[in-house]
């Protein structure tokens, strides 16, 4: 049972009213090259960063636009910044710091918004069937070769706009020596080893309470 | 069995002639700060680096000096400087790149040195008898909290030279969520459960091959 890795650099996704603050009155994103999960793309714009003691520059925005503006960087980056955020799922963004964002044509000064991306799996419903998985679940994911690593709790996401996609952030990529494209084999679900409970396409339920269906969430 | 972790950030060992190069004729290192291993300091002095693309300033010079300059820098340092370098335990630099290290007296193009740490737990002989390890062996750790982390093959060094401690760098650090001072619990040695076979002070040895005796290495 082998999901591909897919490696997030830091980016920012941002609302309608923060792309006309920096970019301009009328401004759009320009899709400059797709992400793993559909409809999802790199523009070719940027923003820079401003923080309590450090700067950092050229950070790619996705697309398309959300509600809410949130930044995802790495701890590396928050040292950079000078200053500390939360490990977050996309969208919980609550009680988050912010910071000021640098754009061509003016500033924003970001309320909230600035999370560390809680590494997750994305499952399209008919990839969740087949591997047997189900929205929220955990699962446990190794990574192979020198700097391998095994990473528990790892969450499970199931949405008809995403794809099969292990997310991880740039230090737990150089950390495991992985990068975009390698491969990760899930070893156990909800704590019970995957290849005693896992058959084929049959739909495994080891945890049996009821699950209340999550109202659709923005992708990440 | 809980082993406490210690972080590296990215510094550098220098060669008395490399000490001469770069911070002139009779340079001494000032230490500023003892490091976990006995006898080794963190000095006031740093060198700047400059890679293929980039710079990163102030790198601090570990003391007291090595017959072999050598270089642990992380992946993410890598790519801000523009090139990739092996992960090698400490005192394995062949075949590794070189690059320019910038002092206040001078600069050096090193040829070989520069170098990915590999994560590693050192032990005293003393330490090593009583978690029922021994020099070179394997073992796999788990560190807490959101972000942890399960750590397969991490090699145990036993030194006199050394006292407990496992070494990870900032990259592996931040993608397990740890600081110094954190702790992580070994969970196997040799792939064998650890709460299976450690019984206390009783030296366990799961791997039956003879062991020969290395040669006392450089601390790191």
């Amino acid at each position: 049972m082998q999901i591909p890795v897919g490696v997030s650099a830091r980016h920012i996704h941002l609302s309608q009213e923060h792309l006309t603050a920096l970019f301009g009155a009328g401004a759009q994103l320009h899709p400059k090259k797709a992400l793993s999960q559909p409809g999802q793309y790199a523009s070719e714009e940027t923003v820079d960063l401003q923080g309590p003691r450090g700067k950092i520059e050229r950070v790619r925005v996705l697309g398309p636009v959300r509600p809410e503006t949130q930044l995802e960087v790495s701890k590396t980056d928050l040292l950079k910044l000078g200053m500390q955020a939360p490990v977050r799922e996309s969208g919980q963004i609550e009680g988050s710091p912010g910071l000021t964002i640098i754009g061509p044509q003016g500033q924003v000064q970001l309320e909230k918004g600035v999370i560390v991306a809680k590494r997750h799996v994305h499952f399209s419903p008919d990839e969740a069937r087949r591997y047997g998985v189900r929205d929220g679940q955990f699962l446990t994911l190794r990574t192979s070769g020198e700097r391998g690593l095994i990473f528990e709790h790892v969450s499970a996401r199931v949405s008809p706009k995403y794809k099969l996609d292990f997310h991880l952030d740039t230090d737990e990529a150089n950390a495991a020596g992985v990068q975009t494209g390698d491969e990760a084999e899930v070893i156990e679900l909800d704590g019970l080893h995957e290849q005693e409970h896992f058959h084929g396409n049959e739909i495994v339920r080891v945890n049996s309470s009821p699950k209340i269906e999550k109202p659709t969430e923005f992708v990440r």
